[in-house]
């Protein structure tokens, strides 16, 4: 029996560390190092290189310069950093480059940047924590007001797939060029959502992350397309048809999954693009939605469109907010491109008496406002 | 009303291709771009580089020289490429870096690495097709065996969510150092599915990869241990702890999805440690599967540890074979490194009269490989 089995010469378990690295072709170095003091250290090995650069949201996108040390090692050390999940590229003789040393990397529409979390406060959010897990799936449905099928994420809370328990659904909108990934890469939905439900501060939920971009079936490279390259510049976008087809996503959801579907059990939120479907959405199907969040919304008049989802808009705000929605719910960054766009919107409320929660932050229309926005609208709903 | 809605200055719908440049740092270049004659042009720009490579499976590994153009971009034209799924690095004066003009790129245990795919013949399975799609599901579950809660991927087929069908279920084990995102990466799990059942090829079924290292409880980067480096010199791997483990996922699995929870309607496989794993779990439990795939397997004695799972292997095989699994299928290339041991390995099943399949490749301990496994076993399953 044991003549059977001659081990081979290379067996698996029994590679080294370095057979290990020329096998996996990665080299041993650690980057980023995330310090005790919450400074991080950058290191690059680019031995032909004669500047190396990085740059991120940890230094608002400014240029640090690494330096070559005793061991030729190109290195560089940040100030303090405050807790927060962060993003970066390095900067080789110019060319941009991801780290080679750090295999977490996200999209964002169409550029891959690598990321890093410093723990504590609110970015204990975007950790996964030792807690209990959502499941998150790809899912594809059926819209026949679009003519296709689409593909959307979703995410259910723990428990859910052994229960026979019913939820209330948060439907969770992404922002132009993005698609039905967004949320759950740099916006950490679901980590946002187990850790707040983990402690209390939210109940559970199913979240719906769906594709807002009408002529789109799925994220790139999810498609018969195939593997090209992504772009913001898509057909079909913020004319109308996202917003029409809406209820097909609606149906499909309470059709599929144990919902409660009814107004006081759904939400709807987005960012950017995704607050300019949320308002509209939310406007149009005024008795489908109890929770409205616009985040750094993009305010815009789209008459011009010709869709009659833009058309008396007086109206439709009018019905919208005799059906007494229980939050509607506007955040934006201070220095936001949108800010006054989202001001003179909220004038507008004021001057007819709707009512309306406003949140402002720091900062412009970046994740990290889009984090928080999450993490502080999801405690709100279904109380 | 119109008042109300001030269009910002920088409005979204507005933006021009080169403020969308400018707002997500991409730049306009074609890199990989596949030529209609199947060959393949990777460009770069890198102004500062004194000399630019592309390495990849499409040339063994070595390092083909881009030129500089007349434009200052680096630039290298490939020989016709046959169909696949492939992947490569560039190398920048000797740094190895993915291509920033692609965002497909797949992380291998450490390493991340840019694709991009050939259609044509057996391709053709790797690739997004317009055809129903699955759903992909992570999904945490409870391993009382192990102690802990940990991660897997989960594909139902397409039509699962809306019907009352019971399925039979395919256990899919990824190899050392890989996790449950191995075979949705590289290994197209999902696409070869939604292909094979759309073509009437394969049944549909539910498809569990777990993750098979046991003392990981998911992929790098999704527990609390945080966004550190994936190592493959992990603990408790091919021991007997993952093995004698498996039935927690089998119980889930049953008492989670609409199975039909029988030995008729179950199957596993797995490649090189997921070989070995399928080997020793079908073994151990008889009772569970009729189908049993060894894809490239780890075919090693491991009694040294003292585990009784790799104890009385003639005792369990003898059991095994007398319970007649309807399909024993090994799978290796010709110049893998575990052939030998794949060799004497069916020598032993020949000389017990033990019934197997097998089915030989060229090339050795690789995706490709795995790949064409894959779609081989899939359509012997459950007829």
């Amino acid at each position: 029996m044991r003549k059977a089995f001659v081990a081979a010469t290379l067996v698996l378990a029994g590679l080294t560390a370095g057979a290990q690295q020329a096998l996996w072709g990665v080299p041993q170095l650690i980057s980023p190092e995330l310090n005790p003091d919450t400074t991080v250290t950058f290191r690059l090995i680019a031995p032909g290189a004669r500047t190396v650069q990085v740059a991120g949201d940890f230094n608002s996108s400014s240029q640090a310069n690494l330096k070559r040390n005793a061991d030729g090692v190109w290195e560089y050390t940040t100030q303090k950093l405050a807790p927060e999940l962060y993003s970066y590229s390095f900067f080789v003789d110019s060319l941009r480059i991801n780290d080679p040393s750090n295999v977490y990397a996200v999209r964002d529409v169409a550029t891959v940047s690598n990321i890093f979390l410093i723990p504590g406060g609110r970015a204990d959010l975007y950790a996964v924590n030792d807690v209990p897990h959502g499941t998150v799936s790809r899912v594809w449905y059926d819209s026949p007001t679009l003519g296709m099928k689409r593909r959307m994420s979703v995410y259910t809370p723990p428990g859910y797939e052994n229960s026979t328990e019913r939820y209330p659904v948060f439907y969770l909108l992404h922002g132009m060029g993005g698609d039905e990934e967004a949320w759950l890469t740099l916006g950490r939905a679901s980590q946002i959502l187990d850790n707040l439900i983990a402690s209390g501060q939210a109940k559970p939920m199913i979240v719906v992350m769906t594709n807002g971009n009408a002529s789109q079936e799925a994220a790139p490279g999810e498609t018969h397309y195939g593997l090209k390259p992504p772009t913001i510049a898509l057909p079909r976008t913020m004319e109308g048809s996202f917003e029409t087809a809406f209820p097909d996503v609606v149906k499909f959801i309470d059709s599929t999954y144990r919902t409660h579907p009814d107004k006081a059990h759904r939400a709807i939120a987005g960012l950017s693009m995704g607050g300019f479907h949320a308002l509209h959405i939310s406007k149009e199907y005024p008795e489908l939605f109890d929770y409205v969040g616009l985040f750094s919304a993009a305010i815009k008049p789209r008459e011009d469109t010709g869709s009659p989802i833009y058309t008396d808009l007086d109206g439709k705000l009018r019905r919208q907010f005799e059906l007494e929605p229980r939050l509607y719910w506007i955040a934006i960054g201070d220095k936001d491109f949108l800010y006054e766009a989202n001001r003179d919107y909220r004038k507008m409320l004021d001057a007819k008496g709707y009512p309306y929660t406003y949140y402002e932050t720091s900062d412009g229309h970046i994740w990290k406002n889009w984090r928080i926005y999450l993490s502080e609208f999801v405690p709100q709903l279904f109380k």
